[in-house]
């Protein structure tokens, strides 16, 4: 998988990745009795593939963590990621898997920089090749600003990234709390991050939530 | 299993649950080759044991939404959602099952009244008997304030959060992005419910994320 990690600019000036706390948890969920060995298996191929590089890694006993240490950072989340899922679908034989993911950035806790409300990076679009897998996802998107912050009403930034999403031809309808995206594997992350990174520009800290499907058994996900 | 549901006063001016938006989605992943009966069948012990009353439920493809329309909210979603995970739990054997939790309040596509900074309700902490399983979850909060609201800076209702479940016992430690929770599953759920309808009172929208996990086979989680 190219990951186009060469010919991208990157606009954000001064901190690293790391500084302005670029980063993800997920939790990947083959429906299967031998998770263990696809789960396993799926982190290993995407470190095989050399999608780990510039990244840190931590697997507990819930979750993965990963923050970006080198630029492009959104993008090597993404293709990490995406390889992750595609490969736990390919070792369950095409069977349900589900991924949890929840990506951040300048949380305040993980930032060591000086992020104020000008200068925040604007990070180019991500881009993945196609993983073949397609996903049906619930997604959500979390502009966290304080009460005096200004920066607008968090819910114009949200719906700002539905429209674009609606325009990209992935978002195709609103669930509660959360908005359905469909489409490969690689448009559903890529949607996402590119929607939480465009907010990142205007707002420090954002959160987006991703609930990935492939391989449903559903009617409505044979659809 | 008792919900406590006549006992409970509810300081809830004028709106219902459901012109507050109160409500979630869940996603409940069962790891093994029978996860479609494990789902369905905990889906309807729930509903057998009268724990479906007063909510509002659609399955979709990914995940499920669960509504309150009737009170108290946080004690209807609650008691169903222990429910669930526990009869999934024991309906794998004790097995893996990891659930995906997303609390939701006054978002503004979901509300049905005039949501303003003052009269926000004070609802009563979560009571649920025991399950008997133990689960260790990640928890994120978010207040999603207004850049010109006033109440105050996200991390400071987010940091108040952890230090009540600090104290109850159920928080031990931080992770990137969200707060490690032990106990039963019950307690974690209320940790995280309480938490939630407590910045609630403060703050119109606010909505949190738990990822459960229970018989996990990871070293850790046998700790």
């Amino acid at each position: 998988m190219s990951t186009h990690l060469d010919d991208q600019a990157v606009h954000r000036p001064g901190a690293t990745p790391q500084q302005l706390g670029i980063g993800m948890r997920f939790s990947i969920h083959p429906h299967c009795d031998d998770f263990v060995e696809v789960i396993l298996g799926a982190l290993e191929d995407a470190r095989r593939a050399g999608l780990t590089q510039g990244l840190l890694i931590e697997t507990d006993e819930v979750s993965t963590y990963v923050g970006a240490a080198e630029e492009p950072a959104e993008q090597r989340l993404m293709a990490y990621l995406a390889s992750v899922i595609a490969a736990a679908s390919r070792r369950s034989g095409g069977g349900h898997v589900v991924a949890h993911v929840l990506l951040s950035r300048g949380c305040p806790g993980e930032v060591a920089c000086d992020l104020s409300m000008t200068g925040l990076p604007s990070p180019e679009p991500v881009r993945i090749e196609v993983t073949g897998v397609p996903a049906i996802a619930q997604w959500s998107l979390y502009p966290l600003l304080d009460g005096d912050a200004g920066a607008g009403a968090h819910m114009d930034h949200i719906e700002s990234a539905i429209a674009s999403a609606l325009r990209r031809g992935t978002a195709v309808s609103a669930a509660h709390y959360a908005t359905k995206l469909t489409g490969d594997v690689a448009d559903v992350l890529a949607t996402a991050a590119d929607a939480w990174a465009k907010v990142g520009c205007q707002v420090p800290h954002v959160v987006s939530h991703l609930t990935v499907s492939v391989g449903s058994p559903s009617p409505a996900a044979a659809g």
